[in-house]
């Protein structure tokens, strides 16, 4: 399976078990079973979405996972959905051992997810928010930048000021998302401090996941900027730029209501684009780095780049510090 | 001078002629003669920001410059202002040979400047405009991404996915700007691609700069987020957050014209924030970073604690990397 020999040892790897710092981020509609268990095997570690999910049907994705893969393996619950304690009882029900929290408050299951013997890494945006995180006792944080796909903070905090903000103020573990396709965004994101990466729209853009054809082809054909941070009066969401999209900043310039903004969503917006393909009636949630993706690979090959990139640009760093101190 | 025993070289340096790559920003109001020869004496490139002079007043800064520092030294110059002209002119007559542009049509000096024997550099804040530029024949491109302070382009697209895609589309040696206050900034930007970096806010918080002392103490006491891109109707600017930036931000969730936005702001506005402390009728430009600052510091202990940090980020991301290679 690991066509690259090495592994790369930070608290991250150690607390987590797992060979490489990437996280696959849960997506919704974009990472179930087969994505998490690729990205898993390949030496990361996979999250099941479960915010597009039953938890009928995590528990579904967990018992298929298992058949395949028995390694670490974890689950994204955001703890805005009503029934959040539920997705809860199905991942400790089927032996998930790693949860990752967020868009809500991480006091509410840590205490039972330790009890259960998990590691809870908790999603945030700003250091106000991690510092509560880590109050409320989670394993580990995950700063998530305004670059980011998806739900996102209303302050806007892009992932460059965001990392070394956590890391001065934070003792914990701290993840970097927004913003990284590649090993040069992985060695950015350790040089800022981060012990690890949690990586989004490049994993969406795999064959393994459950993404709509038309969402890749969207993505391998976005310009610039190639999504928008928008409904920024009901909960900052980053799509791919498009005919949605415009019509929700639309609504935005001329000053429209929250009920108003919340009309329009309706239900169903993220599965009609993400999932079904509609990009009229449905929006498709990416990051901006979705603009760089030109082709759709394996998740085994994301990891397998992402590492000799890795290796290569320290290289290169190397050489630059080694040349410094010479002189 | 020098304390710090080294030099960093990339395509940057050699261009400039500088020891390490580290441009201070042009920033209105912020940088005058003192802290541009501070930098340039330092080892950086200092810029003397003409955005916010008269020609006369120009001449004269350079001129100061001048009797302390004879070395490599630059302006940069807004190209939206009327007199451009009259600034490129007044850099050149002065013996400037470093030009930094912006905010405008790159194409309108660049043969003249190159006329000159000066270096052209441009700030752009896509992929787009840094594709425009170097069609026009400037030698280095600025990526400056969302999270920078002051002016600021449309496409908000942040540091972290802007640097790579310049890298990998343009030719030209990329200045990263945007979240950059330390050595780990520093590496981050260079593991993305950049061949140096361009800081702004970090300068603008030390001895030499002249803002007002009540910017300095609004940077030191600023809160999270710490800025606010606003005056998107107009020309977007990141200023600290306050209570200018709040009645802005009113005004554009109101759906308010451009016309009432252009009305609201009048004139000075800068000027009353960042040079004469007026926290209630004028804005202070800074970048989201303010938030992390500290400490005013001379100009040389910034340029001296970069270097440091940046040589012991690399030793640290060698470590990681040799592990990686050895396992």
């Amino acid at each position: 399976m690991f066509h690259n020999p090495v592994s790369i040892e930070t608290r991250v790897t150690r607390l987590l078990q797992i060979r490489y710092p990437i996280i696959q981020a849960g997506m919704i509609w974009a990472s179930g079973w087969k994505l998490a268990t690729a990205v898993s095997k390949a030496g990361g570690l996979g999250l099941i979405g479960a915010g597009s999910m039953s938890p009928a049907l995590l528990t579904e994705h967990i018992l298929k996972a298992r058949i395949v893969w028995q390694g670490p393996l974890g689950v994204n619950i955001p703890l805005m959905r009503r029934d959040a304690d539920e997705l809860v009882k199905a991942s400790l029900d089927n032996g998930i051992r790693i949860v990752f929290t967020s868009a809500g408050n991480p006091g509410k299951f840590t205490p039972l997810l330790h009890d259960h013997g998990c590691i809870v890494a908790h999603v945030v945006p700003s250091l106000k928010l991690a510092l509560k995180a880590a109050e409320r006792g989670v394993d580990l944080i995950v700063g998530e930048g305004f670059e980011a796909g998806g739900h996102n903070g209303y302050e806007e905090i892009p992932t460059f000021p965001l990392i070394p903000r956590l890391v001065d103020h934070i003792e914990l573990p701290i993840l970097a998302a927004g913003g990284i396709r590649d090993g040069r965004g992985m060695v950015a994101a350790m040089a800022l401090g981060a012990e690890g990466v949690q990586v989004g729209t490049r994993f969406a853009c795999t064959f393994e996941s459950s993404v709509s054809e038309n969402y890749r082809k969207s993505v391998l054909e976005s310009g610039e900027p190639s999504t928008v941070l928008t409904l920024k009066e009901l909960s900052p969401t980053r799509m791919l730029a498009g005919s949605f999209s415009k019509r929700s900043i639309e609504m935005t310039k001329t000053g429209a209501s929250k009920e108003a903004v919340e009309h329009f969503l309706g239900h169903g917006r993220a599965k009609a684009g993400t999932f079904l393909g509609d990009t009229e009636e449905g929006y498709m949630e990416a990051g901006e780095i979705a603009g760089d993706i030109r082709s759709i690979v394996s998740a085994e090959e994301v990891i397998s780049t992402m590492i000799s990139e890795f290796i290569s640009v320290i290289n290169r760093l190397t050489l630059l510090g080694n040349s410094a101190i010479n002189i």
